[in-house]
């Protein structure tokens, strides 16, 4: 299945590095931790950091039933949401022909508020499994009084947009400048050795979903 | 020197995270490789990753001439910026309280387009510094047909936030759910070995900029 060709989502710069399999938008969303969402507020773009979840083609977001951009962005306004990946640093024999390698997904449309109880415990579910895999069913699951505090939005993929840049540099210096090093530093995200909470009871073992996680 | 107060750069959700300190919202900027620039374009706002760099409190963006985006962007219209640093990923007793720790900084106002020569090449150098530090000097520099081509924009940091959250989590199930793991599992991004470009001349070393860089 392809992405959409509506014209704002049609990729119109750096055309070689746009990817139209509905599979690649997915599991650039899913490799991702952190999306970016942008909405108008009072006519002037806001653009803020925060956590996601894929289920399908439903992209679940969430925050606050006291945060303005997250009700603005439920009010039936277009939104924008980027979540990208930094591959690596591309070192090129020219200036110019630097470059980033990454994987960028876009997604246009109007978010949708989650109200109904069962289907905003559903996308919190989501949520939790994407932002730390396992804690559903290790934590304790939200209270009423806890879902009732969080807002959830719902935001369809149907429109969307997908660039990769991998590989060496591009560049046009490549035989004239021999000599000049060129190539790509890989940038890579790792996770590092738990760090227990300092209330926590003597020996409490880290579960196998946070120690085990790559 | 303290960052501005205007109401859309006040944080008014989880204000123990607002750090308002100028040096902070410095360290942050310099500490990311790549921004997420909100505008809006048609009615709907359009967020894209880009590369940036700081020169004092002016932030440089850049693109192609060819890219909408960045036009849009440079034509006297509100523009927002985000960085964001994801330290960690927060495991609580509970479901609510799992979070991140994270370091944002938001930057509201006008892009202005660089035109000048030199201004041009020196913010080419700033953005060039910043996404690879060394390469300005050690790379071929850009030619008149290069600069050009691109499309510099600079953004006053007069009107900015900042937000960090640090630490483990805080958890309103601290005592209750003794035996429950919790903490944070850190996240770190770091280089990988540099990997050479295929048409390299054998032999060729890799310069100490990119070796050294951590």
């Amino acid at each position: 299945m392809t992405l959409s060709t509506t014209p704002r989502s049609t990729v119109k710069r750096g055309k070689k590095r746009a990817v139209t399999e509905r599979a690649a938008l997915h599991a650039v969303l899913d490799a991702g931790l952190v999306c970016h969402l942008a909405v108008v507020v009072d006519g002037a773009p806001v653009v803020l950091p925060t956590g996601y979840g894929r289920d399908g083609d439903t992209l679940y977001l969430h925050g606050s039933t006291g945060a303005r951009t997250l009700r603005e962005a439920g009010a039936g306004v277009p939104v924008s949401v980027a979540v990208t990946l930094l591959d690596g640093v591309v070192y090129a024999r020219s200036v110019f022909d630097h470059s980033m390698n990454y994987r960028c997904a876009v997604v246009h449309g109007v978010a949708v508020p989650v109200l109904e109880v069962d289907a905003k415990a559903h996308a919190l579910r989501v949520l939790t499994e994407h932002l730390s895999p396992g804690s559903w069913d290790y934590a304790r699951q939200p209270s009423p009084r806890e879902l009732a505090a969080t807002a959830v939005l719902a935001l369809d993929l149907a429109e969307a947009s997908v660039k990769i840049r991998t590989g060496p540099p591009s560049d046009e210096d490549a035989v004239a400048s021999s000599g000049v090093w060129a190539g790509v530093l890989p940038v890579r995200t790792i996770y590092g050795a738990p760090e227990p909470c300092p209330l926590l009871a003597e020996g409490t073992a880290v579960p196998e979903h946070v120690s085990g996680r790559r």
